[in-house]
């Protein structure tokens, strides 16, 4: 007879929200968790989502999630239609489990997963009582996600539903020179995520990337961003699998002037 | 014979600061910590209370604290005075330990709360040695909190105390048309925070209310932000229980220039 | 035959970086090791420094890595040089490990440590395939610290190494009237920490010490910020183990228009 003792691997949480930390209501949230699931790990994706903007916390989830390992519960609460209609849910791919609002938080994130099974939150016995209006990150996306993690099914938190909101994938287009995307997410360090997937590129990237904007001519595709000199800008397949756009040693962002959703064509050389 | 072994809830420690993030402060707090009680678990309440801002980090404690498990040691460092005569504390009420100077910073989350003892932590063996002048939350308030959490008895860590420095709690007073509070708290999100308890508004709310800012109508009281336009002031019952003061898809206390101190009051509908 | 099972400490990693925490970049740093390491814990030192600062990070890991658990692996991530030819290291300590580029970023915390191994990061069944070109915290040095955490042996992540690049110390130097430093980190308070060790300063400290800036006597030596009238300059032996210069209540950095690399001369009395 064994007294070995294997641990399994402990359940684990992300959070993924715009609460900023700033206030307690991350805080709360791991405390609502911990009372209901002390033995579950928590780790914090980001909780700098620009308040109430989807699309970045729709990329966020997108970069990070299938980092994790399996059975990882991915909570996400950017939440704008808080105490309204607007429905919760919890989707379960091959892989994880997602816990968000129902505003297309989810649907990059869920682009490529094959989706087991979706369920509305709806059965309040597994919320924090009494529900607010205005902090459901606490009262039910914590809560349900806390049990969830000890076992509880899928089933038991609402009646299945067939879809969700979706936002849309801006999808790259042909041009006569090349192929025309977008801006789709700016980071910390002032560099730029385009909506071009560099598998995709990899053809094109053999005869040279340029990267042209607004009609000018801004940069090519190096390896690294000290392929370039300080200051200069550069084109490299990031590390999301998209084409960035950098400035070695600075802020790609300010330099430029580029923001979210500015069009970018890339042509082969010259 | 069974070699089942069901594990307890870990040892819980929140912590609450104005250290930021930005430096390595709250990392070495929490490093003396795990060498100490090294399965102890950490939740961060928030590091960003405006520095030195004790009526915010109380504010912060109060709304929080009570969510956690029976058991957690609030660990609450908004310290100007370090170094010099204010004493430091470890107060234990029916279901939390709190760990804090004394300087107010625990005085509104003791509020509505059982006192069961209070010690002052005076005993150095249970401090870092040597201790700073600058920085006793490394050197007193994590380690003590360490040791709290492995089972230390509160009388170890020093002499019992009657009493402690208590913040005084705005109390709304009543007007001719309502009654009439103050904001006491702004969140990240430009919500304002008054210190009118939503549970002692429910009567007034079944006539509908009126929020009147310096002397004009602002807002009337709805369920949940958007109710209201974008854009477009709201009053809403709040998740930390009192009425909070918002513009839906916006900042508030930007749009309005309202800030902690102003003046608020709520009326009947005309 | 007892079925006590006597929990050892967990491995535990700390992270420090200059990713900050606005996007998934630290989380997927979590989630790599997370699904590596299941039940190593994570700290964070911080995830501010200024994007590329080394030598901020480096003053960072130097005042904090001490106050860690024996076995603790230190992970730092200050990396301007990604995909470039700049190499990988993991160094062993006496009590620690450390993980980095090698740029510069290790060199202060290791100042006073024994150096007991170093590696080069090079064998790449450790890594996370595909590596990007971009982000060697996910792909490198995170799951390179998790296997380390499990126990992988230190010659299996690459070849002996035997020096790694190093930042220079600033030494302070003697002058007629007593000794200069200079400013080598300001933290989030606004007060500046000198590289003037309190131990040296201690002879001097007995007759009196003033602080001198651009050729004007600033503030003297006292034992606590609060020493001073609200609003005033100090002086104070640090708890970083470094004299410091602050504002009572205040921001000196701002206040007095200091920054790092500023010379600062400290004289005894008059």
């Amino acid at each position: 007879m064994s007294t070995t003792v294997v641990s399994k691997s402990p359940a684990l949480i992300t959070l993924t929200t715009d609460f900023g930390t700033a206030d307690w209501f991350v805080g709360v949230m791991k405390g609502v968790i911990a009372k209901i699931a002390p033995h579950t790990r928590l780790i914090d994706l980001t909780h700098e989502v620009s308040p109430g903007n989807i699309q970045a916390g729709a990329f966020s989830l997108m970069s990070a999630y299938r980092f994790f390992p399996e059975g990882t519960i991915h909570l996400a609460v950017v939440d704008p239609g808080v105490g309204s209609q607007r429905k919760a849910l919890v989707v379960q791919t091959t892989d994880y489990f997602f816990i968000a609002p129902d505003n297309g938080l989810l649907s990059w994130a869920l682009r490529n997963e094959e989706i087991k099974a979706t369920r509305v939150l709806e059965n309040d016995y597994y919320f924090l009582q009494p529900v607010s209006n205005s902090f459901h990150g606490r009262d039910i996306f914590a809560p349900v996600a806390a049990h969830l993690s000890c076992g509880v099914a899928l089933s038991e938190f609402g009646p299945s539903q067939d879809n969700f909101v979706r936002l849309e994938w801006p999808v790259p287009r042909a041009t006569p020179r090349g192929v025309q995307g977008e801006i789709i997410y700016c980071d910390r360090f002032g560099n730029v995520i385009t909506n071009l997937e560099t598998a995709s590129l990899q053809p094109l990237a053999r005869y040279g990337i340029q990267v042209v904007v607004k009609g000018k001519r801004l940069c090519s595709l190096a390896q690294y961003y000290g392929a370039v000199p300080t200051g200069k800008p550069v084109a490299i397949f990031g590390s999301s699998g998209f084409l960035e756009i950098a400035v070695n040693g600075g802020n790609a962002a300010k330099r430029l002037g580029l923001r979210v959703g500015d069009r970018i064509e890339l042509t082969g050389s010259p």
